[in-house]
């Protein structure tokens, strides 16, 4: 019998996948090139046998035992989501406070049965998707009196259930990865259309417990539009809203869910609303003198209602890096698609708006094509690519001692530049006070009317053995100065642990009671993902 | 001095506009020619001195004494919304449980102290914006251990404050009234562009607190997503969310004040996504076989893209009674509107759709204009100046002894049709064995992707003196059949007291209980707005 294929549980993806020794070692030399560095040794990947877990706490009730584990793999594996925090502490072999057990229950019911167990006997339970979380967002909690701690892992909840080819939506259920779903709905000419970064290792309900951000750089940028209904599991009983295309009826029980991290309930399915796989394409990168002047002709883009499916700033330095760009200029990566009309007067009007701010428009750039191929040429399919490859070696660049990791945010267009000189100042002092020296890039990854969501992605030679300590300096000195200027300390990445003391000076104080109530009446004993969001 | 010009506590309006008495007998001989009936009797309108309120049950504190009235024109217009149910009991010069004080905090620290007066001498505390609510949302509460009651009117709390040139965003007080926060926005070039059909008379407060359904009628239905942050005075402190164009941190404390229609705290300032005056505009009325082939048109349009402002079905009867169709077709109103771009390509694509579903698209119906005329023409025309001029007619309406009301929803498009056809057929059966005869109509007033928002307006004979118990026959009969068949009590009209008995079928306990405790949190001893949405 065939192994089942193994996820790394120290990096993305599974054991197979990533760079070999050889690509490593190429990527160490870039690196050191890059800052200038002596030759750069890459740590050895831990080995499970290397790790030295606590005995578990609990066992499992007899009932449930099949489908529980406490093999090591799956409760390193669980215990930590893919932050640069996390690669660094599984390449030190340090996992001080594992899950006890992990439990993959195959349907609801048992889904049930593990969370009345959880509360029976006061263990913490911690909702897991597909682990991607670079916030903490998926670990047992470091405090609480629970006996315990139990990883509900909902990757047996992973399928298409019904598909409403009338409405255009499809009943989900919230365990499934990206692909698969996508792969799911494919035969009913379906896309689910939301990609954010994590799309292969990450599930539908995950999106939606952590509001995750998407394809769509305008108008659906979050997964929240596209939830028609949800069904959630608490330990006081089934939650489950009504399919409505709109309503006005109070306010929205699904908004309460959506973003909630799993602290009021598991999320076990959704009505969704999909899209028609797109047939017209129309595409181009646009070079600007600067970031400002792009996110000018931005501004004016996403005011005009147009609502163009990519709309992705990067600046000089993100250029370079991706390949989409030449290191002197930003770019601008636009793209419009459709699966029912032509784009050309939506594209030639965005990009009289790029002229109209000193974008170097290409020629023929206004032309819909119908051929998948359209996005995977030029600097959009370059940018792409380091996109959707950048989570595979971060583990690498870890191990080879770098400090490595990005923050987020969004701000209105009106405070953007004096934001963006600040975030950037700020982060080059912390970058050089901390590590020497280092770079700070910048892209938006989502566009609104109102503002821009820029991204920020930081990287500089750390110091083994201090690489977290390091990146939590710079992490507390960009957000001190992000929340003081009026950001939100997460745009889509969620909250989860590591973002707490800054959404705690953000939420509103009246807001975080309510919230905190609400727990109480759904999770009276407050085992559901402790320490995320809120405290009791 | 020139007296303040006073609204009518009977019906929608000042004192001074509405049908004079020859209209309004030219109004009950049409009336009675259409439903084959004797002459019309018209009841006088009540006037205050017929009015025999309660003493007041309380005094203001002297501090408050200066914005606080207990005259009988302000108890009596503050105690009912502007429903069939209101006007009906006003014409019977019914006040049971009138409010013993109407408040007008001049700024925000006056309404801290008037809800501090309330929470102290437990009053109960409605907020109060226009007063156009439809679901008994203004009224006091019937029950519960108040020593009083208190309406608070917002109308002084009526500017613009500040203006983002940049973001396109405004800071609102909450208490302006839509025409005048539309002037107020003009000067900057900007529009509101939100256009509830009352909106001469509600507030940007009560359209938040409500969820209010506005101008477009794809894409911005509801007045959520304008809502870039919120200030709100609860009785346990100001709650005030960042502006942000976008954000992952949590559940969005915004949404859940949005549709919490005052039960939580009173909403006293807002940042709004502002939008541009539009100066391109492409319009077309389509007539169609019926309205379940416009509705297969108008499904194809919602899953297009194209996002139109006006896509609104009316059914024969619809088209007939507004001017707007012949009788014998149902007509679909469609527009697109733009401050950015010529339209040609949207309206064409749309009027395609049209014709691919048995749609008669008129000649030249594509053109782009760039006169403000363009959307006061023809059936367009003829539709919007009935929409606009309805709310003035019904008090006549209601006091000639029709029954006359509306129940609106949204469903998915898959269960529409059989949908529609059970609503027609229980309201046609209800109004028949409750009326003898009577017309239902139906409109389209929004539409999604996923589904129409349909809008049903009832008209029958009544019987003076059981006019309220006849309406409320009919609307059992048809929330019963609505809520089994899935759809929701309330597309944008909000749930109120009238609409309770439903709502509480369609909202998930669990969240019933988790906003319970949210209200707690907020609000210990349930002073604002008791018995709306939840009980304690």
């Amino acid at each position: 019998m065939a192994q089942e294929r193994k996820r790394k549980f120290w990096g993305w993806g599974f054991e197979d996948q990533g760079p070999n020794a050889e690509q490593q070692r190429h990527i160490a030399e870039r690196m050191a090139k890059r800052f200038d560095l002596g030759p750069l040794e890459i740590l050895p990947a831990p080995k499970e046998s290397e790790l030295n877990l606590r005995e578990p706490r609990v066992q499992p009730p007899a009932a449930l035992e099949a489908i529980c584990t406490s093999s090591t793999h799956e409760r390193a594996n669980h215990s930590y989501g893919k932050d640069f925090r996390d690669l660094v502490r599984a390449y030190r072999r340090e996992y001080p406070n594992p899950f006890d057990v992990v439990a993959f229950p195959r349907d609801e019911k048992e889904l049930v049965r593990v969370l009345e167990w959880c509360d029976g006997a006061n263990l913490a339970a911690v909702p897991y998707g597909g682990g991607s979380s670079v916030v903490g967002g998926v670990e047992p909690p470091s405090s609480g009196n629970f006996k315990g701690a139990v990883s509900i892992d909902l990757k047996h909840l992973g399928n298409v259930l019904e598909v409403d080819k009338i409405s255009r939506a499809a009943r989900i259920q919230a365990g499934v990865y990206g692909p698969a779903l996508d792969a799911q709905l494919k035969p009913h000419g379906y896309t689910i259309r939301h990609f954010p970064q994590s799309f292969e290792f990450s599930t539908l309900g995950g999106w939606i417990a952590t509001r995750s951000g998407g394809h769509f750089a305008t108008l659906y940028t979050h997964i929240d539009d596209f939830v028609e209904s949800l069904r959630v599991v608490t330990p006081t009983g089934i939650v489950e809203s009504r399919r409505l295309p709109g309503s006005g009826a109070g306010p929205s029980p699904d908004r309460m869910f959506i973003g909630s991290e799993g602290i009021l309930g598991i999320i076990t399915e959704a009505w969704m609303r999909v899209q028609d796989r797109p047939t017209y394409r129309a595409g181009a990168s646009v070079p600007f003198p600067d970031l400002l002047k792009a996110a000018e002709a931005v501004r004016q883009i996403s005011q005009a209602g147009l609502y163009p499916a990519n709309c992705r700033v990067l600046d000089e330095g993100e250029a370079f890096n991706s390949g989409a760009g030449n290191g002197n200029e930003a770019v601008l990566v636009l793209a419009f698609e459709s699966a029912d009309h032509p784009l050309e007067p939506w594209m030639k009007r965005a990009l009289e708006c790029c002229a109209d701010h000193g974008g170097k428009v290409p020629t023929e750039a206004t032309k819909t094509r119908t051929d998948a191929e359209a996005t995977h040429e030029g600097s959009a399919g370059a940018w792409r690519n380091s996109f959707l490859n950048a989570p595979y070696l971060m583990d690498t660049v870890a191990a080879m001692g770098m400090v490595s990791n990005t923050f987020e945010t969004s701000i209105t267009w009106d405070r953007f530049p004096e934001f963006h000189r600040q975030m950037i100042e700020t982060a080059t002092d912390a970058i050089k006070r901390v590590c020497g020296k280092g770079s700070v890039t910048c892209r938006f990854t989502h566009v609104y009317p109102d503002g821009p969501a820029p991204y920020y992605t930081v990287l500089a030679p750390g110091k083994r053995g201090s690489q977290i300590e390091q990146w939590d300096e710079i992490k507390a000195a960009v957000s001190d100065r992000l929340i003081a200027l009026g950001g939100t300390i997460t745009h889509h990445h969620a909250v989860g642990r590591y973002h707490r003391p800054w959404y705690d000076r953000q939420r509103p104080e009246g807001f975080a009671n309510a919230l905190r109530a609400a727990k109480r009446a759904l999770d009276p004993r407050g085992i559901l993902n402790a320490g995320v969001l809120i405290d009791p």
